[in-house]
């Protein structure tokens, strides 16, 4: 009645931890850290590129100011006197759907229209084809647009990367196709956002988009960390958390 | 009555978002992983040899198999059809005192050692002096022993990478006498484990022991995602759990 | 740019205390909890009858053994030295699709065959096309068969003291005839299960679909909480739970 | 090296669901939540007094408004299109040492009163032992003293409900004159609020202080559903919550 189950992803015994097969004390000081997510996540080596490139992104993300909901649902338990481990679970409960969740639902989008290219149309054909079928559907496609930015400083800056390192291909073509379809059609500006460009990103080095949700949260986790760790520093217990009534200042 | 709180972590404005102060479009693709991680935790950037030990911790305890609480934990709450986000906030509740918070306490025992010899003992002295407080108490010094490994291979390989970097000193040799006073004292082996090597390192890093394990949840959290998506992809949910009915495999 | 948004649940004031308009002062000893849970919920109070099934309900699925995955979930984090909430927190975690959401998918189908009734079928007519509909998705319908229990005692139990608080009506008898229609095509017994005659239940009190899981929960804490006690009471730190590994003795 | 665990609790077979030692079925229709609680929790049925004192207690804090940490954690999660038990999770993380977490203190600090009676002391002279105690080591008592509330409206029901019924005993003697002392020494109005209340009640029924978290968790998830569901409906996705812009309207 019990069945032996599989697992490929890492592996202890007495004298031994392996990651994928490899000794963590081999992986010890020889690999960046983004060399190794992506190892465990994926199950091989990337190239040294792709690894710097997975670490901008992570970094792009890690952190946005105290009013993202993981954030106010991380400092609000933190003020309960709660455990660190508590307040930065509450936070993570907030990267969802919405919050986080565009980069899964925009590699989709871009994907898929990669996907129809190749029944013989070029990237503005397949651009057009894949918002005409969102906009049938009433869906707009996430990955463009942003509240509060205009042209969002992370998508040049990463996009540049991603050219530097010879990563940009096909994905960032057609998203930055997307983006100009998108324009034409709706004649507002709906700009690639940061979820779109990592979304992309995340396309051209091979990452499913199960995983891209499990990205944000090991990118966001550094910040919900620092702001539970800030909160029970700065401030008395069972204050009401108002976003609206915070000053940046450098300690 | 609403008072305004001060933030030092990072800010957004329409056009910008910085992190501790600096635009994050300056700081994608020109800083590793491990340096604005530092940054975001203790609000400077780090030299270049802190910022590699600061990964190699991160590498040395991004998975340990599939028996830790907090990977039984995540893997439980996957196999109900639960959303990404949820399996790793469950994983994130069980990294606790008994799971990770050893780090936390090490480094208590570690830097209170070092400050008792700055009373004019020497290193041998401090550390019995440390050893016969917790004996006292009825307490066991956290990061010296451990269940399933003799000499724990990340021990050695991060004390090394420490040196090679420069950054080993005294409360690496501090953790060092620790040990061969337990030995002494207790003629049983406690070797300093990953824990009380990491907690030893942070400390030379200037981390404060309240940070410790929010750095263990930084890095594990990598290998919560795995696990919940692979038992995703893998088992059929309502399974039972049963960690002692796994077997390795390559993909 | 901020909105005014609207509560019907409660309201607090200087010396006062509101559930859906009621004072709570005026709630207290004089309802029991099933009608002030059932006022909390859909707003208005019910009848004597139905707050007695709606506590019935909560009883039967108060706990259920320690092999549910929230029991496990709730334990493994309880082990780690967590606090209470905490480890109800990682139960809760796992009261998901698989593992509770029952009740609500059940909830669904059996509303739906009602609503085909409305179209001049009789109950025989509107469950075989139910059943036909699920079964050409590949879908099969929650809350028939379960994996221990043959006939549900608590199915039997349930559905005779509605019976006799005279709440039992149109959903019931819907439910009745799809297992019947069921066994006649699989010839399989598919009994209703405990999920099955709640959701006929909680459909005959008005409840919608979207609440189910939220019954489930409120009814489940207990039991999560009285897991964590004992096994924070009895056990060591850092044990593997192993579920197949228990035995039962009174205190 | 596996070692057979115990419970207590609860135990499922084929064809039986025992709670305690009693049959799920028979209890269904038989008893109402709080008797079932009580057993669940203490091992044993109640006085039907107990069962409705306990009910009461769960009512008095079933629900507080807009404004507890617990509720604007579950609704800001809610508010990310999470399933309604991520938001329910995130919740009960700010069910902690300040928000909930009184009523623990509480019955520690009054049954700590009522131990010190037992050496020939009478209630004015252990209560004012305590009280010093108390102030000599910094700490304020819980229970005692509201921010919102002058006398909580819910302290007098519960009180005049626990003497109708018979079960205010010693304890909420104890804490009456508590209340005295405190105001006698202090010169402040620091009445007994709901948590100092609710805890000389526990006491009362032989609740033990490390169960009262539970307690308060059981009574409150009934509201936190309530808030998760009603922000689901109303309010669109990736609002910033800000608990100063409600209002109250029947539905």
């Amino acid at each position: 009645m019990t069945y032996k189950r599989k697992t490929s992803i890492s592996w202890v015994e007495q004298e031994s931890i392996k990651i994928r097969g490899k000794s963590v004390e081999e992986l010890i000081g020889n690999n960046s850290f983004g060399e190794i997510l992506y190892l465990l996540l994926l199950g091989k080596l990337p190239s040294k590129n792709h690894a710097r490139l997975l670490e901008a992104i992570l970094i792009s993300v890690i952190d946005h100011g105290v009013k993202p909901p993981s954030t106010i649902s991380a400092v609000t338990v933190a003020n309960t006197g709660a455990s660190l481990n508590s307040a930065v679970a509450a936070g993570i409960l907030a990267i969802n759907e919405y919050h986080g969740g565009a980069i899964e639902e925009s590699m989709m989008a871009i994907s898929e229209a990669v996907k129809i290219q190749e029944k013989g149309l070029d990237k503005t054909q397949s651009a057009e084809k894949l918002v005409d079928e969102y906009k049938s559907k009433g869906l707009r496609i996430s990955g463009f647009g942003h509240r509060f930015h205009g042209d969002d400083p992370r998508t040049v800056k990463l996009f540049e990367l991603a050219e530097s390192l010879d990563v940009a291909g096909k994905y960032v073509e057609q998203a930055k196709v997307i983006e100009q379809v998108l324009s034409n059609k709706t004649e507002k500006k709906l700009p690639i956002n940061a979820d779109g460009a990592i979304a992309a990103l995340l396309c051209e080095m091979d990452f499913p988009p199960k995983v891209a949700n499990g990205i944000f949260m090991i990118a966001r986790v550094p910040g919900l960390v620092a702001h539970a760790v800030e909160e029970q520093k700065n401030n008395p217990p069972m204050r009401t958390v108002d976003v609206e009534n915070y000053y940046f200042e450098d300690e």
